[in-house]
């Protein structure tokens, strides 16, 4: 399979990436691996740029993972626009792109998984169950598939990172994770492939998301640390732009997901919130 | 750290273990990986002996891996005979020994885990809850640290194997699994670490266990192919060598899980029972 129109060279098959990846480090390349599920925005684009100065190749998966979305969750109506993720990366200047099939990385009688621990429970591991263990395991096997020098991922999904990170710590994977920065419209809305779905007045609406976690660390720099009263003042800025089916707002101690119950260090604010049937998470850092 | 009298190479930390063998791997050789607690007898020695025989460095990992242990397991009293283990090995002519810490492997707040599928569910994996959760992770994590060529294990562990190479298949793990005859003492007697563990008595009624695998066998040549009738025997063979704590007998479909009622194709009998305080597991195959 190949898109020769954009120069973008598509593997499709488990053999053919290995065989790639393997000739790039035996001529003493380094490889630096994107997973993504595709529907690539700018936020990809700079992982990629991120990887290309890194690393001497750059590869980047494309793989809507079934394990990951629950039962009612989108993983059907994902977006799924390969021409157009080629395209992006061709101008890019990145030119391989790993996009099998389900069935070419979930042979049949598949049934090992990677069980994450605490670091997955709450927050997202609590509102979509078994939505880490599908993250981590087409991780680990994406890891195994594509030996990688580094892998990138953004910071916009915080607890993913989180237990990534644990994994590839606890498994002894020798992968450099390099989280990138959250990657944001002129609004200040995070991209995300879901943005897609927004009709244009909740993409409007959606704008809050930012705004009340900005909001959260402009009343603490003036003064107010205490979580319950910056939570209760996010979703009221929530609730002003009819954000109101919220599910988690959480500050927690940065790099973990410790709930503190005042800004004293490093802290993270996350949400998670939907936007008329779209589920958009974000989240913030507050430095003291 | 090293046993200089033996010739003997004894490596204990991940950077050591990965610098040697990426050393090997880079200078073109291959490296097989021989996975072991210690207590090394001539069982491991002869997975060394195939390791050497295909791979141009062999590595022998000695690690009581604690999380394969339940409560009230032999974890502890496991035999470990690190000086003596190294001796064999040096006649053997095998140089390489990784004998990590647990707390090298197991660095604190280790909290991610394999969950293993169906194949580790009954006989072994519903008698000793959590042990091939425990095997799967230590093994993972010795395929990331030492990344071999080929790994070797025994059949003895019938079903270990079976999980070990579902693992492998599932986590798209680029390691080739071999697995190696049961080596066995000149009365039959599967050859384990635990045998250790058995008074000169206890010694010889353990010999009843093979001779129950190989009164199936017989009795199925002689016509006999009805599983709970041959079960039945078997129980019998046993209980005549006062072995009556037996804890399964399964008759499965070769390379699965699968019990059969009746020997109709490639069939593996396997067992586990206490001779005194220590449990044996053995296993036969019957080709019709």
């Amino acid at each position: 399979m190949g898109t020769e129109s954009t120069n973008v060279r598509v593997l499709s098959t488990i053999a053919e990436v290995r065989s790639v990846v393997k000739a790039a480090q035996a001529a003493g390349e380094t490889v630096g691996l994107v997973p993504t599920m595709g529907a690539l925005h700018e936020g990809h684009l700079q992982l990629v740029d991120a990887s290309q100065s890194e690393c001497d190749q750059t590869l980047v998966s494309i793989f809507v993972n079934p394990t990951q979305f629950g039962p009612g969750e989108d993983g059907d109506r994902y977006p799924r626009t390969l021409q157009r993720d080629c395209e992006l990366l061709a101008e890019r200047g990145s030119p391989l792109v790993f996009a099998p099939t389900v069935a070419e990385v979930y042979q049949p009688g598949n049934d090992t998984f990677v069980e994450v621990g605490a670091v997955a429970k709450p927050y997202e591991g609590e509102i979509r169950p078994g939505h880490f263990r599908g993250v981590a395991t087409v991780v680990l096997k994406l890891f195994n598939i594509i030996p990688a020098n580094c892998a990138y991922f953004g910071r916009k999904d915080y607890q993913q990172a989180l237990v990534v990170q644990q994994m590839v710590r606890d498994f002894n994977i020798p992968i450099e994770i390099v989280i990138c920065p959250t990657i944001r419209e002129p609004d200040g809305l995070a991209m995300s492939s879901r943005n897609a779905y927004l009709s244009p007045s909740e993409r409007k609406q959606a704008t809050a998301i930012y705004r009340s976690l900005k909001l959260a660390e402009s009343l603490y720099r003036n003064g107010e640390a205490d979580v319950d009263t910056l939570t209760k003042q996010m979703r009221g800025c929530l609730a002003d732009s009819n954000i109101t089916n919220v599910d988690y707002i959480a500050f927690v101690a940065a790099g973990t997901v410790h709930p503190v119950e005042r800004i004293t260090g490093p802290t993270v604010v996350a949400l998670a919130a939907r936007v008329g049937a779209t589920r958009l998470i974000d989240n913030h850092t507050i430095n003291p």
